[in-house]
């Protein structure tokens, strides 16, 4: 089936305790379609200004990913960001943040791009991602990522939007603040009464957990890691892997999630073994079988 | 087959953010042998000093747990530890320890305890561990816990240790702090080449991840709780559900230590419903056998 994705296109900085990269390529709807595409055709919604190096048609070609909804906004200068990972890799610092293109009016869905079933909002104003799912006719299944500057700024629009949405996708913390109460599973279930029938937590190193509204609970560790180079990307990918094959299988039944849940988890995996979309674009979909079936292995008994 | 546990008896104080609880049953020994007991007989050693309010052959009457091993030492007191949780329900701050009989000569091994195969060393100072082992004829699997205190101040007496047991239960801060490495499966397999054939880090509500010196790696998160009541004791519990499935099963090979690990991240989830041994004798092997398939479903994709 169709999915559209909007979200940012970035110019990233990434420091680790072992080595910097300066202006690679990310932004969540970079990550997130690369990941996806390897399940399904991905619509590709975000805007770039004229400073940015990279040529998108050329990191995205053979991938499936139609780049329609890409503007380039001649007078604006495209986001940038730069982080810093602690010596856990999973904790970082936000060094400095140029919202540029981010901070003016969001992107038009395309007209072709506007019949989408499958659609993934990645982390923007909640007030933005309200407009652009506007413009989505029917859409079957919508998730939707947010950050704890939204949920603290701005939470009359949040909690507006998960009243359109399906599913909620966001780090434990997240959860935790959104929903005022420190225990996960409950926490989960307070958000679920604000509207999507399904939440997903992101536990960076320790998995995920997902919570839909008839109970059902669903939990899964990350894949193991003795290297992990560079994490940025990692939840975007996840969100990719998982709306990817939600798209490619055009269900979405609790045993669909948790096999989407798992594909996200891997996909991730790979994402973290390198810098930028390195670890993504090195792989393919037999490497990603065949670790789905490697983490079935190593978490079954 | 045979089990043998040595460890604490303790008098707890714990306080948590909604409740408090002065002077209830605990130690390491203590919830070890009531959650080992569901699977397999257990032999007992530890011991009291004459205030210990606690009659345990009433506490453990009718769950086959040999108290032959119970020594009361009329002139010393019991170990006592008073310990407040945070909000989180998983990180806590040691307010007050009373050693006392713990800072004395171990106790000794009965003779008929000394042809135990499957053998746990709770918590306490290695040199006492290796003397407590040094007691066992022909153990066929050994396994330790320890503690930041023992890797920082004794961390010779440790390795020595090591070299004689093969399987370390420990949490996941120690496994990192002994083998200096943040990465978890790199630090576990420093710890592996230290001499345990199995090195198991128990990351609290994340579960727990399992690796052998073959490169076997078993990944369960924890059984999700809404209602963590009082999580003293959960580790040990853990490391008693475990043993005592092997003792039962009388094997070791990774599938068996993979079913194992389950069964103990279940007898730890009843631990943590309820304060003391609460939740672990208001429960039964139905019931843990049921949640056991509960985990499974919630896992497996």
């Amino acid at each position: 089936m169709s999915l559209l994705v909007t979200g940012s296109i970035g110019i990233d900085t990434v420091k680790t305790p072992g080595d910097v990269r300066e202006n690679c390529l990310g932004g969540a709807a970079v990550y997130f379609s690369m990941a996806a595409s390897f399940f399904s055709p991905v619509r590709f919604v975000g805007v770039i200004g004229s400073d940015c190096p990279f040529d998108l048609a050329e990191i995205f070609a053979g991938r499936n990913v139609d780049l329609t909804g890409l503007e380039l906004r001649p007078q604006s200068k495209t986001f940038r960001w730069t982080g810093s990972y602690h010596e856990n890799m999973d904790d970082r610092t936000t060094e400095k943040v140029e919202l540029n293109v981010l901070a003016e009016a969001p992107p038009k869905v395309p007209e072709e791009f506007k019949d989408s079933e499958f659609v993934f909002l990645a982390n923007t104003a909640p007030a933005l991602q309200h407009e652009l799912l506007g413009q989505v006719k029917k859409p079957v299944f919508v998730a939707v990522d947010t950050m704890n500057l939204w949920i603290q700024e701005y939470p009359d629009d949040l909690i507006a939007l998960l009243k359109k949405i399906d599913c909620l996708i966001i780090n434990e913390d997240e959860v935790r603040m959104l929903a005022g109460q420190h225990n996960l599973i409950r926490a989960a279930q307070k958000i679920l009464d604000m509207g999507p029938g399904v939440v997903i937590a992101k536990k960076g190193e320790s998995g995920s957990i997902m919570c839909n509204a008839d109970g059902h609970i669903f939990v899964l560790p990350a894949f193991p890691a003795a290297d992990v180079i560079d994490p940025t990307g990692a939840g975007d990918s996840f969100a990719g892997g998982l709306m990817g094959y939600l798209s490619q299988s055009g269900r979405t039944d609790f045993e669909t999630l948790k096999t989407a849940v798992a594909y996200g988890t891997v996909v991730a995996s790979f994402t973290i073994a390198d810098f930028s979309l390195d670890g993504l674009t090195s792989t393919d979909r037999a490497n990603i079988d065949k670790r789905l079936q490697e983490l079935r292995n190593i978490t079954q008994f």
